[in-house]
């Protein structure tokens, strides 16, 4: 309730935490945002080189804009975020070029045509270049954290990588599994989402010189959060707000928590074969089925509680850093809600 | 002509130059050898992790073999290769993992269901898994070298990586296109090839302390030579020995050298439009007509005159590290001569 007033005139076409982003950013203080301003304009640069072909596809790429949620969380997880550092802003510019590329990779194997309201680079440029793209942006992430000099970053982020890939190798071999399990399903949220916001609060805290576990271990509770309430809005909706039909995961075969749960709670949608499930009509209707067993305030109680753990799990930091990074958990499940 | 008979009894569905290799192995002595040993094991534990999905397709990947060249010239360029030496394992493993990714991901893209006779991750798990599974192998390669703890490896190894992804997109984008000069032809071979041969001789010098630029100039020479005699090899066959029909990359719409020299010599050739090229009779008989030209002749003639020119770039080295070194260059055009 809290935010939707926000979106009202706005064109929204995917999932936007701009209203928390912007208050967790406003409590950053000026730094945060100048820091952010330097990532951008650090992508941009890195994006601009490498030949004609490339640089209009990752500058489009970049260019689209997007939450920036992992930046901010680099920059407010190291404390006193100093535009002045390197570091951080190659940390930070690091961190969403690997989100950047993944995404890229995902909209070949989705074959979307959309994203962020944008032609994404597969419908402009084809498979072969939007692939060539995403290996792009994932080498200039390495390339840009080694320039900084700190190996230990470089350990952190092609941990977080290694985690992305293996998270969606773990969603294809799962997809269309009716067996899937709760802690499976977490662990793959884990692998494909909480580890990336996992690496960002260690990059952060790593840069800050303040504490890498625990803030990690931050980053991983709310980046669990983050997936849980994606998983919730594919099937609440509204399309309008979501930029993608309800149930786009269930046609798509990946089992979430809301069918999961409302499976437990509904004996007759444990008889659902997804693999039948072959129009838009058809998922909106079992969308209908799952939000009546009361699966969505289930799941979307869990996303709250890993919320409450991440904000418990925050070690002893200065006031205005523990309030940004509040705003920031808070605002990753306040979407649409 | 030298080493066509060792050929003779083995199954070969890719080029190889084993034997060129094998020399330079026996050159480079028995801790050579070990050295190759470990990064088998390496390679193996590494891809061995991360749940069973990946772990089958990384492994299947990494023991599908091949011939090993980067690592080796890792390996050679150290000097004393030392099989004890975490860091020297860690990057050649590092540089093969990054020529693995690649390929599975050039795999997903043509669609290829065959490499070095077995079938390729993306016929076996399709285009995700695939996907998935090259971005992990990209991943885990920049994870190795942070763990050996030297961030000016890093450095190298992700600007080898943003060259091979750049190259790529510049093959798609010069793609059916006439007009491709030998210049452009040439950095597009620098991008796709020659980057990592030289990467995985900076990598070897920065372990051995040795002169990491003068050995990296060598790299990128027989990098280009070994990709020029790749495009000759398109167009010569024969196939039984290249594992691929002649004419492929003229199917694809790749203008390599061969045809570039042959348009100058041939005017009817000017004339052809490779979109128009549809059939595996149709290259052939365009191959038959290149060859006609003379130009095949020059292009080897160009690759011989990489290899003369990585030899003369090397700086004054121990005896035995040299021989080793020639022994490559000579090596990777050699094949099936």
């Amino acid at each position: 309730m809290l935010h939707a007033r926000v979106y009202g005139g706005e064109r929204v076409s995917v999932p936007q935490t701009v209203s928390a982003q912007s208050s967790a950013l406003a409590a950053g203080g000026a730094e945060a945002s100048r820091v952010l301003e330097r990532v951008e304009e650090r992508m941009a640069a890195l994006t601009g080189r490498h030949g004609s072909v490339l640089a209009h596809h990752a500058r489009e790429t970049i260019s689209a804009g997007g939450k920036r949620l992992r930046p901010l969380l680099v920059c407010l997880a190291s404390g006193v975020p100093v535009a002045e550092s390197d570091a951080l802003v190659r940390a930070a510019a690091a961190v969403e070029l690997v989100h950047a590329a993944t995404l890229v990779h995902d909209d070949v194997l989705d074959g979307s045509s959309l994203r962020r309201g944008r032609p994404t680079v597969v419908a402009t440029g084809g498979r072969l270049i939007a692939t060539a793209t995403g290996d792009l942006l994932f080498s200039r992430a390495f390339a840009e954290l080694a320039g900084g000099g700190s190996v230990e970053a470089v350990r952190i982020l092609s941990r977080a990588a290694s985690g992305l890939a293996a998270g969606e190798l773990m969603q294809r071999a799962d997809a269309w599994n009716d067996e899937v399990t709760v802690e499976r399903y977490l662990e793959r949220c884990r692998l494909k989402t909480a580890v990336l916001f996992r690496g960002a609060c260690e990059l952060g805290a790593l840069c800050g010189g303040g504490p890498v576990a625990a803030l990690g271990e931050f980053g991983e509770q709310i980046g669990l959060a983050f997936q849980l309430l994606d998983d919730v809005l594919d099937v609440t909706g509204p399309p309008e707000r979501t930029g993608k039909p309800r149930g786009t995961d269930l046609l798509d075969g990946t089992v979430t928590l809301p069918l999961i749960e409302a499976r437990m709670r509904d004996p007759e949608l444990r008889a659902v074969d997804l693999r039948e499930l072959r129009t838009a009509d058809a998922a909106a209707a079992l969308c209908d089925r799952i939000a009546a067993t009361g699966a969505l305030e289930l799941a979307r109680g869990e996303a709250l509680a890993f919320v409450d753990r991440a904000k418990a799990t925050l070690p002893r930091l200065p006031e205005r850093q523990r309030g940004a990074l509040e705003l920031v958990a808070d605002g990753v499940v306040e979407r649409y809600s």
